[in-house]
């Protein structure tokens, strides 16, 4: 294992501390390796050491390339500076990609609070977007980040349907970071239909970082808070498919969730986004299921999807199919 | 261990299943026991036997006595027959506490599903409310519940400061109960100031229970959602302070979370709850704090909370303690 | 779930609770179920309650029937009493098997200190063996075991190859049933070549059963100990493949262990095994490894096996397989 | 975090590759550090990649200073070369130990296969003793060890008194060091009176390492086998004390068991202990414990304690606490 770190921008002190690890000879199951870039925390106004080397520790022991990123802070963080440093460190990581052994498309980005903020915003509006977010005790809303970065955005408003798949934890009663950060963002990555997880813990102050005893006394949080790491890491293998070089290691888990979200409708669509697109209307009725259609107005805002619908109603599974069938023709308009 | 079965009404063939341990003797370190009271899903159809049994045997294991009660279902599940059905089964447990060593400000409620449904209810509405209640991939959202319930009532909406405490847990991409049912939920526990601990998983299908290899294939969901069965005792430990008999088992995790929802403000109060209180304002004006009232104008909806404010504007902790001392004379008048 | 519990024995006042699940409609999954029989311990003196229903709570929360057994105790101690109480109590199990959907050929016997003493005597000598069981803090030397049970034999003597496998846990610091009852045993088992997982844990105090905190304070052990339930959960399904329906479920460990125990000699034989058997050496003599003869005699006592030599004198796979084949017509003569 | 690799002998290539992380500052709650000297496998052919930095991660991810030591191997190990590489090494880091901020009482050897084996013999015979050693799948029988390093020694024989506590873990069916090696060993820390805890795992093949997936398929392995990284800190945290800067972290675990290894008696010595000192004899004799003697001549070798046949004897506390104190003036002549 190597480590070093490099100046990414002299004037505003923005540095990478880079940790890499071999592939093949002793490390014969795999050829690349994923990536983690951490963000740490500090409100804009530094950034906290116990949130960069113990992360990276945790990431490198799971067979990642670790890299983390002191970003711009204080009279330096002035927005969009501390994005331009996320880009800048993730081209540098991307140019470096093939000589350091890294899966390109494997990248995660891990921020803490304000890092987290800085992590959400690269999740969705960033150029160079990773291709996950574990965003802890993250500051997302553009109203609560103001106090600390006063023209920064708030990334909860960002969320469309490029956003990449998170993984959000926080605690209850963070009195820092209102675990209301946490929420909306899911919420938000919910309505457009991005994969997600996660865990809002019972209690626990705000700033746990990894809960290593050695920067955090573990008694201060309830018992399920440590395991972010360990989870993070197999949602990680669930979106990415499995770090080994095994045959089968693809993903478990898809990127986007509901057939809101295909080009085409099916019967995984919830009964609103049927309703709002006439030609699905037109072949329900030309079928003979008006009432059903009736039936589904009344169920507007439930989010139901229409397969669960028929099921009620008692049609066949080879119903169900021919169903699918004749909408896996019909565009589905409502995708942005 | 005792196990029988009671009808609690003959004609909507409502029956409670009585799962009940000993104390003293060889269980030396408890003269009481924690209880739960178990509400199978099946779409207020049928009452689920996978959500029965097996869960009941996860609670057992762990020191509790359990319930499982099969509620009206089918044409008897006309509202409110379920929920009178939920009260019947609490009186029933209650009266028999003292025999059953049962400790009455310790029984949770754990519902799945539809049963989820009736379990949010109870955690809302009832007359004999829950000390907390686990919520699994539970419907909550009127629009959605009507499918099945006709006329049953959207817990969601009925969320409030008397709701007991929850732990709430769903996978994203459930098919048949929209995990938007969870965060609704979580959303409204988290307006209300109520404790609460929630997990969302990144994949699974609908009706996991206790991810028992008996009943389901665990192959099926994430590696995190069996976690959910340790997690929530856990939680109810930090809730309701451990199950043994140390001195020392307080709860570690109030029942409400934050400065908005005590009788008098504090510093913990969020600026929200402050700007809203006319005392408070002319209190902080009178202290020379004008500045500072309307920076949390500028702050409106951030719910960030006054004393963040306050180390920000770098006030001493000494100051800050004395503010705290004013503000604890100011009745919160928002508290309903 | 029923419970039940019938007398086996009305003078020596000997009782088999017995815990059923049900097998089919919810638990699609399987068809028959493994079984566990319980013994608690107690110096032979008493059945400590307390490694009764807990234990039988955590088996048959992991899928399996339970039984606990209440064997002669005190003046009815006299041997072989207690061990005609286990032979009694396998013989009503299996007579009832089909009945209460129970694998035959899963059933295991799980014994803890004088209970453990009785487990490992039905692992060793009894007529209807188990096949497999786990020992907590067992007492197994004759030397040791007389003290409470005068008559009572040593199961570490008896063990032989027709042992079944087994589970072996207890704590360093053991000030009743010192560790070295369960260092002997494994050491038995080993010689012997059957099959068995052990874990002797740092400290804690005898009797700690499934460390359920109603029945003993978790702080007074070691945090690995609560681990063997699980741990033996899991090795049982390595022994005799998982308990779901998957048509992969093989065992993935077998009953016995080196190729010192297969009816033929093989390359997975110890050098000592190889020297005892003339025919081996003249065959070896006769492809001109004379030399390698004479160096494994300078091996005598270290239990390498024959395959492991071939790969220091550096002879190809291909070789290997060779000698391998050859072997393979070589009666195992030291096979008792 | 930083990583240098240093030579300790030009000539046989020995080298100490040494990762260090600060104390103070983030790590606010430790002011030294722990360390693990790390000793890869290899047949003293080779020193094993897999077993060198993928280790060092896991302890530093602890909290631990970590190092790695390539040893003589092939014709450089000619014995005493490695044990001499392993002295320089360790006089190397307490050299350092004040400007690295690491704790001289809390250093751990943690050595596999071979290195194991050179962990066993400076657990053993070393002149800088570590305080405490983890082997994992270790050779530690002289015959065995013979067929790889000539002349080295069989630790296994040379443990005593003086031997820190181990953690040593193998798995039952290894085909490459016999289990056997590790059940020795631990025969001889008993014997001995050494605090130990050992994990013998159902099956797994041999230089198994941490389970690392880039190194290791974990599916080859018993799922139990992984826990030895997790169990092996949590020991040294019971032999040690906690890493972490709370006031009472004290050792939960001793480094001697047993009565028998006091300077004086004492009602925890064993019965075989007692009867081997005439004074004992004399003063229970005195006390009108004839009878007790005879009983326990008849209990030789069974290692029973001594307070354990006093309750036996229905004796009360208050006159075992009585023996105990006289006995507590009586030299151990067995304390060698």
């Amino acid at each position: 294992m190597k480590t070093q770190t490099i100046v990414l921008n002299q004037e505003r002190n923005v540095t990478l501390t880079i940790y890499l690890q071999e592939v093949g000879e002793k490390y014969l199951r795999i050829q690349t390796r994923p990536a983690a870039l951490i963000l740490p925390g500090g409100g804009y106004q530094f950034c906290a050491d116990s949130e960069g080397d113990p992360v990276a520790l945790e990431y490198l022991n799971a067979g990642f390339q670790a890299f983390v990123l002191r970003y711009s802070v204080g009279k330096d963080a002035v927005w969009p500076n501390p994005l331009d440093d996320y880009e800048n460190a993730m081209e540098y990581i991307l140019a470096h990609a093939e000589k350091w052994n890294i899966c390109p498309e494997k990248i995660a980005v891990v921020g803490f609070s304000a890092g987290g903020h800085l992590a959400a915003c690269a999740a969705t509006m960033a150029k160079h977007k990773p291709s996950a977010a574990i965003l802890g005790y993250a500051a997302t809303m553009e109203k609560f980040i103001s106090i600390c970065a006063p023209n920064a955005p708030g990334p909860v408003d960002a969320v469309d349907r490029k956003t990449c798949p998170c993984f959000v934890f926080a605690t209850r009663n963070d009195k820092v970071v209102p675990a209301e950060n946490s929420l909306r963002f899911i919420n938000a990555l919910y309505t457009n239909g991005i994969s997600f997880e996660s865990h809002i813990y019972g209690y626990g102050p705000h700033g746990f970082a990894t809960v290593n005893p050695t920067v955090q006394d573990p008694s201060a949080l309830c018992s399920r808070a440590p395991h972010w790491v360990a989870d993070s890491m197999e949602w990680l293998w669930d979106i990415w498919g499995d770090i080994d070089a095994e045959p089968d290691n693809k993903p478990r888990c898809a990127r986007t969730v509901g057939g809101d979200y295909g080009e085409f409708l099916s019967v995984e669509c919830t009964t609103d986004c049927i309703l709002k697109n006439e030609s699905a209307k037109e072949l329900l009725h030309s079928i003979g299921m008006g009432e059903l259609i009736s039936n589904m107005e009344g169920l507007k805002g439930s989010n139901i999807v229409l397969h669960q619908i028929l099921e009620y109603a008692q049609l066949s599974e080879e119903q169900i199919t021919g169903i699918d069938t004749m909408l896996s023709e019909i565009p589905n308009l409502e995708l942005k």
